[in-house]
């Protein structure tokens, strides 16, 4: 090890399947270190090195193992180096979390499950997913992802995002601005946000924008503090959420005492619609590596500002 | 009335949609009987008609209100008639029970279920649908329309059917012969029959064929006796069926002794992955009707010899 080799710590719970990877990869002078203030790579679980960001006095270049950067974001936090997040790999796994409910909701699997153990032969009337409206909060690679999945499914795609301007080849029939919610959601069978947690976006799903959905399914599998959860409730009460199915809170793990549990018309999980697989993680911080060992800009560099 | 008005029977559980729709339509030289031996053109569910087809004695069309029309084909029946059933109208709703039974399966989506009524917050790692191996059996309009959604969903597709050679612009990255289902199945991760039933497909999948396949989902969706019913549960305890998805059965509905329905790796539903949905039905009916009248060749003409 001489001082050109890189250093770098790894701060994850999947730590003992990177470290494997690295060690078959054999990188060009890439070193692990236990140590943080020698390190000048970190790759990360943001969480885990959110409050420990200045013991990294070394540190060029962190590479997230999450999509979701908001712990890395927030104000205080210095931002003197590069920070790199992982795209493209979400989108599948959103996809199937939110078709696979979608199914389940109006196919009725989960009552044919419960009639099965009585033994119980019963067939229920039921609606296609056939020209339902979906409506994504969020146009980008997992939005766009999603997309082109229920375009498959036969379904009308609506996407929400902060110019109201298609991406080239976007899959969505429609395209609206954040500002043209009211309208977006109107028609909306589906809602999903796929929305990161920026300064804009907290908050986004309040009382007053949820007021303009018709008994559509609400899905959100971006960030908890994207919908204001005091104001879901009274949404469904209201007709204007038929189903919410969340995956992320305000604060992870959902407290025990959350009316949410018990609700029959909201689905909790764990926050396991999309997980990051750590091979493919991998593959990205490698890519990564081996510009940043030739001089190239880093892939999906985080805008600070932005916030993703 | 004259001579030349058709005259219509119509025999479906969805009678009064049906006739609701007839007289909307207002369709030329066309009404209703009640009278079986005066009807000349029919509009029936299989099963209501296949033992008083006799009695239609001026019938020279049958259009069916179902795709399989095993029930009017079965030999000793008469075949001095055209016979039409729907076509196209299926493979959405064969690929939504399809695809949300393996997302439940995969993303364990019932787990969460049952956890959410203990409030209890526990991620469990899963697989993806990403490259996963889909055979399906039977490369007609329900086939490939699955196909396409599996492929929009990453996964890699085959098919098989009776000549080995994929249809045009055929969906299927593989294509086999019926002769070829030991190789085409050992690598599948799923295994989703559309089969209709007719002398060549009754007790296709028997203890024999499926000794091939290793530790795959099964989905029966077309006709119950193409599957060996007895030959199920040994291919689970010989972990060449990881679990079995069944919505048609030898008999239906199932009988209540069957020791399907509390076999922890049997999913049993009511014959509901595909129904026919009375306004898609009636559209068909109406295009051929319209042709009828024109004289043109009917659209979806069953052959009786080969029973589809």
């Amino acid at each position: 090890m001489n001082n050109f080799t890189n250093k770098l710590y790894i701060a994850s719970k999947d730590h003992a399947e990177y470290t494997s990877m690295l060690n078959n990869a054999q990188l060009d002078d890439l070193v692990i270190t236990q140590d943080k203030s020698l390190a000048n790579i970190v790759l990360a679980d943001p969480p885990l090195v959110a409050h420990d960001l200045n013991q990294f006095s070394k540190m060029e270049w962190l590479q997230s193992t999450f999509a979701g950067v908001d712990a890395l974001v927030a104000s205080g936090l210095r931002q003197d180096y590069d920070l790199t997040n992982v795209k493209g790999i979400f989108g599948q796994q959103i996809s199937e979390y939110v078709v696979g409910h979608t199914i389940n909701y109006f196919r009725h699997l989960f009552t044919y499950q419960q009639q099965q153990l009585k033994s119980q032969w019963q067939p229920h009337p039921y609606q296609s997913l056939d020209d339902k409206l979906i409506l994504i909060l969020g146009t980008g690679d997992i939005g766009c992802h999603l997309a082109k999945v229920c375009n498959a499914l036969g379904m009308k795609t609506g996407g929400v995002n902060r110019t109201g301007i298609p991406a080239k080849a976007s899959p969505f029939k429609y395209t609206f601005h954040v500002g043209e919610f009211r309208s977006a959601v109107k028609d909306a069978d589906i809602i999903v946000s796929t929305l990161p947690s920026t300064e804009d976006t907290r908050g986004y799903l309040n009382a007053a924008r949820l007021a303009h959905a018709d008994n559509a399914l609400l899905f959100n599998v971006g960030r908890g503090d994207v919908l204001v959860e005091d104001d879901l409730i009274p949404a469904i009460e209201n007709g204007n959420i038929a189903h919410a199915f969340l995956d992320v809170f305000e604060q992870e793990p959902l407290a025990k005492s959350s009316p949410f549990w018990l609700h029959d018309k909201i689905t909790v999980t764990p926050h396991i619609a999309a997980v990051s697989f750590p091979h493919q993680v991998f593959d990205q911080f490698k890519e990564n590596y081996l510009r940043w060992y030739d001089g190239f800009k880093l892939q999906n560099l985080v805008d600070f500002k932005k916030g993703y």
